[in-house]
């Protein structure tokens, strides 16, 4: 039996392992920390001439190989769209004056997407500031049948983000304008280009926090996050977007400017419509505002960093988690061995614990500290005594909290060093969450250079990642269509939070049934007839 | 100073109050409640042939006036849809052998709300159990051009669940089974006729609970509930079903059967197509079973029942609990002295505290009682200290919260009691959300029996009642449209929860604008080219 632990002796008890845990790198919980490793690309395209500057210089490293056109690789062909004349760049100025972008170095940015999968070959970037400019800039494209691409932060997993052929760039990075923030009710109204980082800092100042969080906040915006219905590492405590955002204001493919942007936490007066457009990815509007509801900020935060002796023990201390934690638990994430090694030898990062099969990350967020340390102390008594866990550590300051966040948050980021990189974002029941990836081991043997398992176990979301040195269709045949295959046998999502953009278009039905296509493609006949709102993206091409 | 008071004190301190509230009626939290009160008809009507012929006698009671035909009342013409003959009921009868019903006792109960403000002339009920049947007689009427009206547990509030004219009467009062239902992550799948309260009882004996609870919980179908996107009390802390609802299988009205009824918390392939039926009010198509996620059962539960001296102290007492009570806070009600008076007056119910001119309901749920009841006892020594709050009583027991909670829960009974009652149900901003009560008591005098005030003040969601006698054309001119131009002024809504369905589809524009209008209208063309289902509810008869 493991004697009772009261908080304070928790803390001593877990005091040299914290002290070990500052070994940990402390890198703020964000892509821009990337910006910091020569190899990598700042996925700051679109947010200022310095910074595309920066990246600019940096895609001539050595380290990073020209990325392919996607045109090239992949098998499309460019839709009958009209080609960008002078007089399109001269209607253009009128409409945004200096804020049209035609140098190719300032272009790459934007042409290319952050894990440097796919590349676009457009040839302009307009940068509006207004919903106004948005609405002249679409009602012009959609009159002369040009194709335009929405991009926020371009921080997109599948291509989404990014042209495919020549499509015009239309950048959200200077609507960046906070409209209004309720103190008392919590609702944050801004336009679509606010970076989740600044709006986060903006709304904790006032006692709140964003209801979403993810690696990607330095870089990413609010407007392409509800487009790409981010998920991410709150979802387990805040929920969907689809029950956060409150409001939303949309620019439509023919110029028309469709204001929900309400504040109300309740609205039943017809259709919903605001929910059409999160998770679209910018195919069938371009969002422009968002209205959201920020939960108060928590007084007391607890992280909690455990190893496991196998996945079965994973579950199990979920279990127990959710039962002594309560309302309280606000992440529970897992990674393995695998993930382990990769973030501290590319990245330098030292394990707080000692070597185990699987680790666990859970974040508690609560209102009053003493409270919150007594039920950790009672979980971890509890999961300690029962050997689901075989080691921990836990942090209360930010500086170690955010330690222990970049051991599970950087794994993204070490796995872009590792290699060529094939991600899988898949919803799975959660009890047979990790059972994809010791099958993929066994299949793929020594074709792979790694393959590692790491997720949102709370939400039943795997990020099944596989490496190889460079690109091999060998080993591409090898995962695909089995791991769609093996998904939908479980009838999980190929897609739990990532979306489909460009690369995963052609899977959606593995998860959707045929009914379910046909009306996704009548709704965007609806409202993008003409197909110029981000085309090639999302739905399958059609026959 | 009031001296700290700790939660066993604290017990003592509420105790003789909590005895007074034994004097309040303990009824279940459900319209079914009022099928004791002979003046008042229980809403079973699609339920059951026993049920059906005890509604039906009860609607020849004296105290039960006729209630007139819509089409008599409201200017509404009929659309140019088949009249159902004797080869549609030979039709039907070979879809659903038994379940045709064309006996107008059984049917009174369905072409009727209620609220006894609408009364239809359909001459069918059809009573399917399965989608495939649904999808057949969908596909029937679809060729034959007949209007169907979709039917749960007939409790809405705005007349979307009866005919209009002679539409067939789609009820899904025998497509009542559970599915599925996961232990670990709390997944519930079930068809749309189950009803609420049954399918509480069914997870709660499983440790979770729903994650919506209504007044009408005895009677409302699931289906119902997110047809018309219900709130209820527990909106404040799971929020909205676009968020909690995972999946939905919907009939449309060609009769293809759309499957989106997935159990995953998280997928993001294509367009997330069931919110579109979430608030639709069976005007996009059927919905004929739902996928939601239920949240653990807390195991503790404390209600505290307060009189507060002013609106402001009620708006300052919010501000209080939120901070003290954070992520346990799980209602925040309130309502006016003239609520109370309604209730004691017609229902018998005794106040449990000292009259006052507002009254608050603040529940908290939780996973550990003592840290509850201390932060609780924090709360309430704050708000007593600092006049707050004048009076107030505890509960945490089962039947005491029930009495507690019929307080407020019954308002709607006893209004219904006072006489032809006049329903507004708005979001507000939450500092202005009281300000249209007073200001109606001046404006309508003496034509006006009571204007009370109560609601989801955590939400902004004000329900604003008038009575009279009897309908009164003038008394209506005097609250219509003011009271919806009122709300347009601080940008609320003119219908938080209880939808638009008949009789408020005309004020839609004072929440939308004319984009959304018309985009709403692409939609239903689109879903229901002949409109054949629910016509004449929730968008506005076109011009």
């Amino acid at each position: 039996m493991v004697p009772h632990l009261v908080p304070r002796q928790l803390v001593r008890l877990f005091r040299w392992q914290v002290a070990c845990a500052r070994g940990a790198s402390v890198q703020p919980r964000t892509w821009a920390a990337a910006s910091r490793i020569p190899s990598l690309l700042s996925p700051w395209g679109a947010m200022g001439t310095s910074r595309l500057v920066c990246r600019s210089s940096s895609s001539t490293s050595p380290c990073a190989p020209e990325v392919v056109l996607t045109q090239e690789r992949y098998p499309v062909t460019r839709l009958p769209f009209s080609v960008v004349s002078e007089e399109d760049l001269e209607a253009f100025e009128r409409i945004i004056p200096g804020r049209v972008v035609t140098d190719p170095e300032v272009l790459e940015a934007s042409n290319v997407d952050w894990l440097r999968t796919v590349r676009g070959g457009s040839k302009v970037l307009l940068r509006p500031r207004t919903s106004q400019e948005v609405a002249h800039i679409l009602r012009y494209c959609h009159e002369r049948n040009l194709a335009v691409n929405p991009q926020g932060g371009n921080t997109g997993m599948v291509g989404g983000s990014v042209p495919v052929f020549d499509e015009i760039i239309l950048s959200t990075a200077q609507m960046n304008q906070v409209i209004s923030f309720h103190s008392v009710s919590g609702t944050l109204v801004c336009q679509a280009g606010c970076v989740l980082e600044e709006l986060s800092r903006y709304v904790e100042e006032r006692g709140f926090v964003m209801p979403l969080d993810l690696g990607a906040k330095g870089s990413c915006h609010i407007g392409g996050n509800v487009a790409t219905n981010a998920g991410g590492l709150r979802f387990l405590r805040y929920g969907s977007l689809h029950g956060t955002v409150l409001g939303l204001e949309v620019v439509l493919a023919d110029g028309t400017i469709l204001n929900c942007l309400t504040s109300l936490r309740k609205d039943n007066t017809g259709y919903d419509l605001k929910q059409l457009f999160i998770g679209s990815e910018g195919t069938l509007g371009v969002i422009t505002a968002v209205s959201i509801q920020c939960p108060p900020k928590p007084t007391a935060v607890n992280v909690a960093f455990l190893g496991c002796p196998g996945f079965a023990e994973v579950l199990q201390t979920f279990s127990s988690c959710r039962g002594l934690l309560g309302e309280i638990l606000s992440a529970y994430e897992f990674m393995d061995a695998e993930c382990m090694r990769l973030v501290t030898h590319h990245l330098c990062l030292t394990s707080p614990v000692q070597e185990s099969p699987f680790y666990v990350l859970i974040e508690t967020s609560g209102s009053r500290a003493e409270h919150d340390a007594e039920k950790l102390s009672d979980f971890l008594e509890q999961v300690l005594s029962s050997g689901l866990v075989t080691d921990g550590t836990v942090a209360t300051d930010q500086m170690k909290l955010k330690a222990l966040w970049a051991l599970r948050e950087r794994i993204s980021e070490a796995l872009s060093q590792d290699g060529y990189v094939y991600k899988y974002d898949l919803s799975l029941p959660t009890e047979r969450l990790y059972d994809l990836v010791p099958d993929l081991r066994a299949r793929l043997g020594s074709r792979a250079k790694h393959v590692v398992g790491y997720g949102h176990l709370g939400d039943g979301n795997l990020h099944l990642n596989v490496t190889s040195e460079a690109f091999s269709p060998l080993l591409l045949d090898a995962l695909e269509p089995y791991v769609y295959e093996w998904t939908a046998r479980q009838r999980g999502s190929v897609s739990a939070e990532h979306g489909l953009g460009f690369r995963k278009r052609g899977v959606l039905s593995y998860s959707k049934p045929p009914e379910a296509l046909r009306l996704m493609q009548q709704l965007k006949a609806l409202l993008d007839p003409q197909g110029i709102l981000n085309p090639y993206k999302t739905l399958p091409a059609q026959a």
